[in-house]
């Protein structure tokens, strides 16, 4: 497998150009970073992506992993991968000193994963679930859970899960119902069944430490009797030594896709002999889960991104190699067929999938760049920080999830009938990306989650930062002649966000929150390609204050290509937004008059 | 596999009520034929299609066609599949009866095919490319030809083939260098390479027999020095017997779905043994496979529109029986959950997927109404709807095709993580669907064969037509008091339409067909969503009719759910073409301008 997945001069560009990454140096918890370890970071990413994870992409689709004998029998190279992720420090990565971190910024770090999943979306789940997990445990575990966790966690011996789901409670996690009984010696024994639990087991970590949601014998029902509990497949014995904590995997579901990381059913505590251990104060598990939880959304935009993106440039080189046709104006057959991209029907596809890919990586940076300030700032900035990453973070979930779909079918459809066979990398990156609209909290979740709570919490405080937010953005690119057009474009268009978002808050007022949230899926929607707009305009600031000065041949073609993919983003992706406006704002409850028995032929 | 493909009650209210199938029977052609006659023909293609295709649905996705020794083994239930289809007349269902032929209206035909690849989608193609391979040498081919040839493909002991692309040509039909040799004994000798050939070969037939696109030895370049030609596997050695016609397969593609059919590979005359038989005139191939092309456009289609009918009742069925969640009002956790089918966003993906199935469905019968209709019209008439299908064809092609990518990715979203499993069969639909986009023609080829070929061909004369019978339409459902709204909703659509058209076509003259064309894609995506949105307009004037009539509270839930369907089509689909109306107006030529270099990184 060779070929390009990912362009480290975009993400240096974002990281560099957009972010200023280097800015955070400046103050004491990034202060021993600079440009150059940046990078020296980024090029390690990179070779580490290139040599290790890539060549198996196929393979570990190939060979999916299989249950046999209650084991979980993976690719033969997770186990290298996790103890490389390991040693080398990628999983302890964002992770403070005290825990043997490298305290570096989420934006290098989440740029140096984005690598990893283009590379092969499967195996950066490993390392990739385990941060998670293990920052949930440094979070809010005792000293005992981190001194026994911790290390093997972010070392890579030990896998990190999460462990939510049950075969009842899906979207509804108010319905779990695992149970924990509380014990002399102050572990919990715990009984239950959890299903599409990701690297829930497998042969390639020591250990499994499930972070895991339960509901304490007694609990009061809903969300607020659910506490999180550490559950290891292999506990201590007390003297150094391991014993079976009594999970069994009952079985390992096959899918279409994503098919390198085994997902498992397993059943918690068969023979009572199941412990966990509480993490924090009882009856808090989501209020917890939601740090990992939200980690994980911005992690599944990510890797929706990531996988785009890899789409994205086999179909660039395919499109740069494949001779077919001609141009429309000259059309003799005796003369050669040129290479399709320069079809403007191509040239558009792959417009479409760089806008997309380049747009996402924007915004999931944006959001790396909101966590990496609450660092730096004092409390007050930091609630804005927290807000505005609330705020985004359904979209940052959602945008690159759905619009992943249809940018990895754009990659196939420039590759014609190739795209569909599996000679081509891009059949696979399809199938691998029509999970990410279901993991972590649908797309209907997410709409629910943004247009229901974060758009209306604290009297719309973190909705109208946001505005602010991208007023600021329009503000600079008004500095820039050439950007008069498309900052034009999207000061109208906050205006439309504003009237929709307020035609919608008097739906609540007058109709109830059935009605105000029956079309959120919707409002997501629109809020997504706007926020992306956003990101496009920013980029472009940078672009043209680099055009500003000494450029370069190859830089301006970048630069260019760049402000093109701009160009298509506000012409043909933004406009969408005015179906969405009209139909958000037309009063037709269509969905809500819908009877269930109207669908009966 | 038990579970609803395609709804009947949906079936007969096409042909019944919408386009009043049993008038055909009026007229000589079709009077042997009656309402009671074609019911039964759909009941035992609805029996076929329960008991013999649906049965075999996943095994022939997870055994695919394997090469082994030249020979391609496909499922060994298509051998039985061909002789059923043979023997009971489906392959022959439109025939005339001088072949022995049902002369069934295309239809009712149609409908029994939706109800195959709805059931099946990879065992419908077998016969389904028999059909259209038979008819091109019914309608060309020699009396010789077709006493050698037609008996055995419509009795299903012979496979039809469509071979056109080769390895330099796919959507550059021009570039085929396929040579045919003359022989002083009438046949020609035949070399080249054919790729992607559909049912190239298997052993569920007894010979395969290709309609073949090859240039003779010294013919014009381009496609007007493209001929056609039988091909057979085996031809006869003039004694009753048969021999090898030195056709190889030389490979079979692996797919990431439709992997229920061989697609091949196929290496012609290595051993300058091959012969073929001319179909009609020489150079005048491409015009008569144009027959075939544009039978199997519609019939992509019709396939693309069937898998996302089956994704939809799969969808709607578990949609019905899972439980998750409450209300929003109403969330205390100690009342059970509810079916799922109850949630507003739920309802939302549904009727989406039902305005796309049933919206394609009703598009198709129409394009099948305009075939049928000329048997039994003058020639004035008969050209009208000839240009009319003309005009639809690349619409009735790719509206299915790209929205059943959207609406098979929403039935797998119905079922949150099972939907991506294999336990379930929309993630099979969803692979399934991918090639349709594809194959027959990409997206980008029929855009440009809408706007630059038919809308603008004999002075626009297909395009005024296609206005005139949308206006009747409008006409008629004014009638109706209920469908005020939608029908004032098109009228002014088709202004818009007429807009754009007039604005590109003044792009034609002024800026050259190049600048013209660059985004035809988006013109056929603008033409599709309104000509669906006309065949909801004209279904809703079905419904209003029946409801003027006494109606049983089934029926009347069939009918509400008919107006519903159409009201969220209006509302939620309609609306995008302003987005799209913008970007082709807007004028600016961000894909002609956009360098290739550009892509650089």
């Amino acid at each position: 497998m060779a070929g390009k997945f990912i362009s480290m001069r975009n993400i240096k560009f974002m990281l560099h150009e957009v972010f200023e990454v280097e800015t955070l140096t400046r103050h004491p918890y990034f202060a021993q970073h600079n440009r150059k370890t940046f990078n020296l970071v980024l090029d390690a990413a990179m070779k580490l992506s290139t040599k290790l994870l890539h060549p198996i992409f196929k393979e570990m689709d190939r060979k999916p992993p299989e249950l046999a004998d209650g084991t979980v029998n993976v690719h033969p190279s997770v186990a290298g991968i996790m103890k490389e992720f390991g040693q080398g420090g990628w999983i302890a990565a964002t992770f403070p000193e005290e825990f043997d971190g490298e305290q570096l910024p989420t934006l290098v770090a989440n740029a140096c994963f984005m690598m990893f999943s283009s590379a092969n979306y499967s195996a950066s789940v490993y390392p990739g679930l385990t941060v998670g997990a293990a920052r949930l445990i440094a979070s809010f575990g005792s000293h005992e859970l981190k001194d026994a966790y911790l290390d093997k966690m972010l070392t890579g011996k030990w896998q990190g899960t999460m462990a939510l789901t049950e075969p009842q409670a899906g979207s509804s996690l108010t319905d779990i119902t695992t149970t924990a009984y509380p014990s002399e010696d102050g572990y919990y024994t715990i009984r239950g069944q959890k299903i599409f639990i990701s690297a829930g087991d497998h042969d390639g970590a020591e250990n499994i430490v499930h972070l895991m949601l339960a509901r304490i014998d007694g609990a009061p029902a809903g969300v607020k009797g659910i506490s999180l509990f550490v559950v290891p497949k292999n506990r201590s014995d007390g003297t150094g030594g391991f014993v079976s904590n009594d999970i069994s995997v009952t079985q390992i579901f096959h899918k279409m896709g994503y098919r390198g990381a085994p997902i498992t059913e397993l059943s918690i505590g068969e023979h009572d002999n199941c412990r966990g251990y509480l993490v924090g104060e009882p009856h808090r598990g989501l209020v917890y889960m939601f740090q990992m939880m939200n980690e994980e959304r911005v992690g599944v935009g990510l890797g929706a991104a990531s996988i785009a993106s890899a789409a994205y440039y086999a179909a660039l080189e395919y499109c740069r190699e494949r001779p077919q046709g001609r141009r429309i104006t000259s059309k003799d057959p005796a003369t050669p067929q040129m290479p399709i991209i320069n079809h403007a029907d191509v040239k558009r596809m792959l417009l479409f999938q760089r806008a997309v890919v380049e747009g996402s990586i924007s915004l999931l940076m944006q959001c790396c760049q909101y966590e990496d300030k609450r660092h730096v700032v004092d409390q007050e900035e930091n609630e804005k920080y927290d807000l505005l990453l609330d705020l985004l973070t359904p979209v940052a979930k959602t945008y690159p999830s759905e619009m992943g779909i249809l940018s990895t079918s754009s990659s196939i459809q420039c590759f014609g009938g190739y795209g569909y066979c599996e000679d081509f990398p891009v059949e696979q990156h399809f199938r691998d990306m029509r999970i990410h609209p279901i993991h972590e909290g649908t797309t209907g979740i997410q709409g629910m989650d943004l247009l229901g709570r974060k758009v209306v919490m604290k009297n719309g405080r973190a909705f109208k930062l946001f505005m602010k937010e991208v007023q600021g953005t329009i503000g600079r690119a008004r500095e820039f002649s050439a950007l008069e057009k498309i900052s034009g474009q999207l000061d109208q268009t906050m205006t439309r966000l504003q009237d929709v978002t307020l035609h919608l808050g008097g739906v609540a007022m007058e109709k109830g929150p059935e009605v105000f949230l029956s079309d959120a899926t919707l409002y997501l929607e629109m809020f997504g390609i706007i926020t992306i707009a956003w990101q496009w305009l920013l980029q472009s600031i940078a672009v043209q204050e680099a055009l500003g000065g000494d450029v370069s041949t190859g830089e301006l073609n970048f630069y260019r290509g760049k402000m093109f993919a701009a160009r298509y983003f506000f012409a043909y992706e933004l406009p969408k937004i005015s179906g969405l406006a009209n139909r958000l704002t037309d009063s037709d409850p269509i969905t809500m008059e819908m009877k269930t028995e109207y669908f009966a032929d």
